[in-house]
């Protein structure tokens, strides 16, 4: 069996979005239910999300474990599977992290692009590592089984992350530095380790990311995938496309700036480009797996390596955690 | 006008100890209000604090500025004057800054024993200095008048905080490493970038900071107070006795365990010596201000030089900001 599976979007989620990530097939898709939000906040958008799972269920369910993958392939819907980009709905309190596996969580970064108390972010200008606190996360998580995602850390918590964790960690959505050198991409040493490690990256196709930004081809695209091949094992490398589809430029402020700072911090856009980056014409939404399928055709990879790329192998990390 | 003044006690406040305060003619105490407690919880605490203040009028009354230490001289009263032992009442929301101010919040540290979202505290391995959102709170904190504490803080990130501040921070409760080798006292270097720096050093009576711990005696503090002053200027010394009378050891483990660890922690103390230490006999409570002042006569500091250090000095540290 064949799975397609998108490991990280963010959308402003309606069921146009969810009829949109059907057709694109995908039998799975790791979201993001918070940033910068604490745990009360978290409860807030679960209501949400429940609404959603009751108005669309001939679409979407709430995912726990790979076999919801297996369900949804069957019943033709997509398992939408919960994650955090930030560390805060745990705020400081290392019991929260039971409770929001129980809520539904199964990835959570340990840092946004900042310091947070588990590890530090790749916009800190010193990494120390993961935390005393961190340390003890790192093992609640691996005992209730969140996945730790580390893709907005910086790289020695990342490396730090990988060697504490008993179980492999995540990069649900950044590329390789070498292809575009944006702080978010990571180094090929750190993609080895991962690779190594058992764990998985989610290339993603968030312009900031990508070479060219909006204008980056599909087949530059597929060449970096085929050279990250030479660097990771072909089964530790998927797709986490970091779509953020219809959401309004106020979240991408809000995804920078939460509340740690007054004046505007533009992160990875400027003062003249604030908002959301366009996406590349090929990767307009989830349907764009349709394109990557082909390119990484034309590129050279065999069928069982697409199929891996595009889905199977994120089924099987979900299968072994 | 000489002020007596004891920069922190952390005590299970009681009319009782009030009075105490009195007889040892206190005109001011920088009290802990919370530790690990969010916005919410510090409300909860200043609830607390407004009946202690209504049952206590004759005794205490709550401090605003050096004015108020003035009118506690006149009035026969402690002015007390509220600080945080970490930064958690300010969650992740700079706005908050200002609001806790507004609340009576004059002293706050960056960190605790641990990595705040601030800065790194004394207990981790690695120091990475103040964060991106801890610039961001220094500068809020300099505008609205909250003075940074780095008691427990680690060395990059103290040096950080006196380098980013445009007001002078204070170390309200550590004492000299060179005297006793705690991890949270503080090396010479430190100190005498703190001294240059305008910031004050309060000293600290709390039985893990001194040498022989609870056998520490009167001399070998006082001696310590002279060599001090060999490397700060001695107007930039004071006394933050860090008392914590009354306090069941319930409260010691919370301190050093919050919520962000599972197995206990002991800090400073041992598994074997879990609770509070004993005080030195000659400062069960704050009435030991009389012996250090025989104390530091005997040493050879001038009668000038003793009421600086007993409270003058901190009370021109609070007229300066």
């Amino acid at each position: 069996m064949n799975y397609k599976i998108d490991n990280l979007q963010y959308c402003k989620w309606s069921r146009d979005i969810f009829k949109i990530n059907r057709q694109a097939g995908l039998d799975a898709v790791h979201v993001t239910v918070v940033y910068h939000e604490d745990y009360d906040e978290f409860l807030g958008e679960l209501k949400k999300w429940e609404l959603f799972f009751k108005e669309n269920s001939d679409l979407i369910f709430l995912g726990k474990s790979f076999k919801d993958i297996e369900k949804a392939r069957e019943e033709n819907k997509t398992a939408i599977f919960f994650g955090f980009q930030n560390c805060s709905p745990i705020e400081d309190d290392i019991n929260l992290v039971e409770k929001v596996h129980e809520l539904g969580c199964r990835f959570m970064q340990l840092t946004y692009n900042n310091q947070s108390l588990l590890a530090t972010g790749c916009y800190e200008k010193i990494d120390s590592g993961v935390t005393n606190f961190g340390r003890e996360v790192i093992k609640e998580m691996n005992r209730v089984g969140i996945v730790i995602d580390m893709s907005h850390s910086a790289e020695k918590s990342t490396l730090d992350a990988i060697n504490l964790s008993e179980k492999p960690v995540a990069i649900t959505h950044a590329n390789p530095a070498f292809w575009h050198a944006a702080k978010r991409n990571k180094s090929n040493d750190l993609l080895k380790e991962l690779s190594d490690s058992g764990g998985m990256l989610g290339l993603s196709l968030y312009p900031h990311h990508l070479k060219d930004n909006s204008n980056c081809t599909l087949m530059s695209f597929c060449e970096m995938v085929a050279k990250t091949a030479d660097i990771m094992n072909v089964k530790h490398i998927g797709i986490g496309s970091d779509l953020c589809l219809d959401q309004p430029d106020s979240i991408v402020e809000w995804m920078r700036n939460g509340t740690w700072t007054i004046n505007k911090n533009y992160g990875e856009g400027s003062k003249n480009k604030p908002g959301f980056p366009k996406q590349p014409h090929w990767f307009k939404d989830a349907r764009g797996f349709l394109n990557l399928d082909e390119g990484l055709k034309k590129i050279g990879f065999s069928g069982e390596e697409i199929n891996d790329i595009l889905g199977n192998n994120w089924f099987n990390f979900y299968k072994n955690i």
